[in-house]
């Protein structure tokens, strides 16, 4: 369990599931909208949800659940960063087989705070433009304050790996031949229509991106 | 950190967002498809998304996040359940107030492997049916190799809270004047048609359950 590199990361249970190359993972981090983050305090293990970005070989994530993992061990922490995106509900003919259609990251790894200022707020425009691309550079920017009240986690992607399930139920041969139904449900998380802000000024318009937001393959351009 | 009871799961980040009745914390265990579970080895917090179902005062996960955890460790281990459900996407006027509308809910405890055939059982068929309700009336019945090879983990609520954000974006009053559109984009996991598996026999209709599936308040009749 201890060994180090790939060995920690390998896909154990369903091992033909596992995939090991960044592309995959990076695409799979990169449609996520948020990401669940472990981390120990005290032997007791604390799952958070949270935004997270992708930029080159790192993942950041900020705010939440860096608090209490900041405040009790200070520089280093080990942490495990899992993404997850459903695609379906998987309806076998025997109650063994059901299954879900998913594509999983999870990393492994150090999470040390990002304390560079420019690395920083670099970060955090990541983050922001992870969940909705363009909107960066229309909200106003970070003051002195707010960077100092934000805190910015790092984890390398060294240690990553994906596992991803696809396709029609898989039952027993044996159980074929069963008055069962079998078969996929699709899933997708999908935007609805934009509701502005009560106190949303008079003559400002809706946003392209907001209006034509989509979840998949948002960020085409992206590193 | 480690007092016992409530201080554990007491929302730090954001208190106004915090919840604990039992209420609000099953209404999310029971709407979320997926949970994360988090563990320990050798120090390593390992996050893993898996399929759970509450059964009145306990939560239930099987498989692939039990195994490696159970070959480890053994009887009882400390575990953090967490189920999250996004809501939307919060655009603030400054980079600083973007957030997620969200509904989420942390459970803190030992996690330990249900070994009694009958509760067994009955977890698995309240896993299957937390997912697709009606199906497990239908779906083959376990044989004794299939429940050998299949682990069951049950963790108590006691130490459970909720964290929930809803509504439009909190802009700093200064900001309120800025010409950026503000607002929440909603967001919904949504089922598609389901597509029958290509093995599927001839005359089997697609079963009303699946036909008209729901996921919000797919679970109306709950203990």
């Amino acid at each position: 369990m201890s060994a180090p590199g790939v060995a920690r990361t390998k896909v154990r249970r369903h091992p033909e599931r596992g995939q090991y190359d960044r592309a995959t993972i990076d695409a799979i981090l990169d449609e996520a909208l948020i990401c669940h983050v472990g981390f120990v305090v005290g032997g007791q293990p604390y799952v958070i949800p949270t935004i997270h970005a992708r930029a080159g070989d790192h993942v950041y994530v900020h705010g939440s659940a860096a608090s209490r993992m900041l405040r009790t061990l200070g520089a280093g922490v080990p942490a495990c960063l899992t993404a997850t995106l459903l695609d379906g509900l998987v309806l076998a003919r025997s109650g063994f087989s059901h299954s879900m259609n998913y594509r999983s990251v999870v990393v492994l790894g150090l999470a040390t705070e990002v304390t560079d200022g420019a690395e920083k707020l670099a970060a955090l425009e990541a983050i922001v433009e992870h969940v909705v691309p363009g909107r960066w550079a229309e909200a106003r920017l970070p003051n002195e304050v707010e960077m100092r009240q934000t805190s910015v986690l790092r984890m390398p992607l060294d240690e990553a790996s994906a596992k991803i399930r696809t396709g029609p139920p898989k039952d027993a041969e044996e159980d074929l031949d069963l008055g069962v139904w079998a078969g996929v449900i699709p899933l997708a998380l999908v935007p609805g229509t934009p509701v502005a802000d009560p106190q949303l000024r008079d003559g400002i318009a809706l946003p392209e991106y907001a209006r034509s937001y989509r979840i998949q393959n948002r960020r085409r351009t992206r590193r």
